[in-house]
Order: structure tokens, then C-alpha cells, then sequence
């Protein structure tokens, strides 16, 4: 393509990056080598830092830099809450709001009968014992509305049903949302659950 | 957003590259996380290496690994044919395409009154002198057809009038494309440059 294997090799690895496709790596690849000491050289330096020290929390499954994240070492977030999420951007996205001040548990994906993926490839047995370990009272079921996510979240309340309050987030009209572009089911579940002014 | 100031870094560079935003490179980031051996590492590797070598040719533009390119440095491309491109991204796809056998100039860009974009930023004076220099006979300008890629074509085939035989790249309906979804400009032009079948 570049008559260059060098540059034909890095935007062949660019191209496997999600949201990018043979086009979009070979135009983020000239842009680089045009602005290689403000971006790409960092870009490198950045890769390979990450690549070297990042980890998975054994606990949780965050990923941070050290065997046990930073979440999980903090005594302040110790408060018995533990929320459930998917993947390690929902973890990310709670944290963005900056609401809630407990602990988190990665599932690491949902139940999938047709891909094979059962509770065993999802650290729900690390769940269970988390809850004796660390004293948690209340388990937040922050999962995806899909029929995947809140397959898995009744199969976890299920395992769980007795030993902790189980919660689930709220569902209804999102802020700013209009109702004209809602889907259905959000106008449905927002209705059941209307509230007194 | 991680918690992790080497992770943010990563995101924060990555969400300056063409066509990801903040979003998409935080799910980029995990990605590379994820497939740390298989995709992080080797692209860092890359990155780096691209970095080290990679260098604009002195005569036409194209990026490689040495002071003058491959195609320029290659007497098999000395055909007296040049085709006057506006950057490495619209090289590289007339290259894909395999039907050009002369050698390439870079402009750079286009002229563009508004971006202050004057010939001598463009590649513009180079162009004259390789004229004389590798024996050119025609100038083929494959450049936009936009108002500023028709503006330089217009200014570049002023200024070598007499001196070569020029040409523009065929206007007309694109391989597969359908009468339907094409603009009335292409219609228009389609339509005056028709041929006898």
C-alpha cells in the first residue's frame, strides 16, 4: 500500500483496533508520522508503558497497575455496597458520574448460552465469596438492558437471593431524553415506575 | 476515568487521532488491554519503529524510510509521466489501483486564500524544477473536485503551460456507483464527456 513494510505493518495492527477499518488506520497512520514527535513517539512511549505495568485487579477485575486495584485497596470505599458490571468501561462510567462510593465487581461479559460462557468464565464464584470476605451488604445489579445482561442479573440474584439486599439501577427516561426518540420499552418500564411529584 | 494515570495518558493520546473521540478510545484502550501480547505490544513495537524511520522524500513528498522514496529512486518509474497528487493518502490510493507506472508529486495540500495557503507552501516551486530536472512530458493532475482542488489545478496548469503536455484525471460515474445516488455535478459532467460505445 505505502510501499513501505514498516508503515503497511503499523496500519495493518491499527486496523484491528475497534471503530477503526483498513481506511480510517491508513488516514490516523499519516496523521501520526505528520505530527510524530507531539503524537506519535508519546503514542509509542504510552503503549508500551501501559503494556508493561497494567494488570487486572485479582479481586474485582478493574484493570490498574497494581494485583489489587486502587478501588479495592481504599479503606474509604469499603462501604458493604458492591455494584456488578459487565465490563471494565462500565466500571469507568460509574466512576465518571462520581455518585456512587462503594466497591465494584467485573463480570467480565454476560451469560451466553449459544457462545458457551457460563458463571465459571464470569467470576461469579469470586462474587460469592467477596461477600462473606468483605462484608457487603447491598449488591447493585448495574447490568446491561439486554436479554444477555438481565439474564445474568436474575441468574445472580438468584445465587444470592437471602445473603444480601439485591438492587438493580432505575430504569426510565434518560436526563435530557426526549420522548419522541424513546424506544417502547422505555416508555413502559418509565411509566410502571412513575413516581409522586 | 481509570483511576490510573499511565491508562489516562494512553486514552487521552489515542482520542487525538482521526475519526476516534474520547469514547472510542477508551474502548480502544481496553481493547489493547485486553490483547495486550497480540495487539499492544506489537503496535507500540511499530509505533516505535515507524517513528524512527519514517521520512518525507525530498523530492516528491511520499513518506518512507529513506531521503528519497522508493518509487522515486526506481529508474523503472522515470516514464516522463507525473502525477500531481495532494497528499501521501491520494498516492497511496492511485498505487492500490496498480495502473500508474510514472512517479508521484505531493503537494501537500491545495492552495486555499482563506488558510493562507500560497504555492511555496505547496510543494509548487519543487514541481517546476523536476520538470526539467527528470525530463517530464506530462503532468497528470489527480487532484479534487472540490473548489480548492480545482483552484491549484487551475494555478499549477497556468504555470507549466507550454512547457508540458497536461491532463486531469477523467469526471464521470464510478465504477458500481448508481445513476440514483449520484450528485448532478457528476450527472452533468458524465453526461458531456460522453463517448461513442
Amino acid at each position: 500500500m505505502s510501499s513501505n513494510t514498516d508503515i503497511d505493518n503499523l496500519i495493518e495492527l491499527m486496523a484491528k483496533l475497534p471503530g477503526l477499518g483498513p481506511r480510517s488506520a491508513r488516514r490516523a497512520v499519516l496523521h501520526l508520522i505528520r505530527k510524530r514527535a507531539l503524537l506519535l513517539t508519546p503514542l509509542a512511549d504510552a503503549m508500551q508503558q501501559v503494556a508493561a505495568t497494567a494488570r487486572e485487579c485479582l479481586n474485582c477485575g478493574n484493570v490498574g497497575t497494581s494485583d489489587i486495584c486502587e478501588i479495592c485497596n481504599s479503606e474509604d470505599r469499603a462501604t458493604g455496597e458492591l455494584c456488578v458490571v459487565e465490563d471494565v468501561a462500565d466500571l469507568w462510567a460509574m466512576e465518571r458520574a462520581g455518585v456512587f462510593k462503594g466497591r465494584y465487581h467485573v463480570l467480565g461479559g454476560t451469560l451466553s448460552a449459544l457462545d458457551g460462557v457460563g458463571p465459571e468464565e464470569l467470576r461469579i464464584p469470586r462474587l460469592r465469596d467477596r461477600i462473606e470476605a468483605e462484608g457487603i451488604t447491598e449488591v447493585i445489579l448495574a447490568l446491561s438492558a439486554t436479554v444477555d445482561g438481565q439474564t445474568t442479573a436474575h441468574y445472580i440474584a438468584d445465587e444470592l437471593q437471602g445473603r444480601v439486599r439485591l438492587t438493580s439501577l432505575a430504569q426510565g427516561v434518560p436526563i435530557g431524553g426526549e420522548l419522541d426518540y424513546l424506544d417502547d420499552g422505555t416508555i413502559t418500564a418509565a411509566l410502571r415506575a412513575r413516581k409522586e411529584m
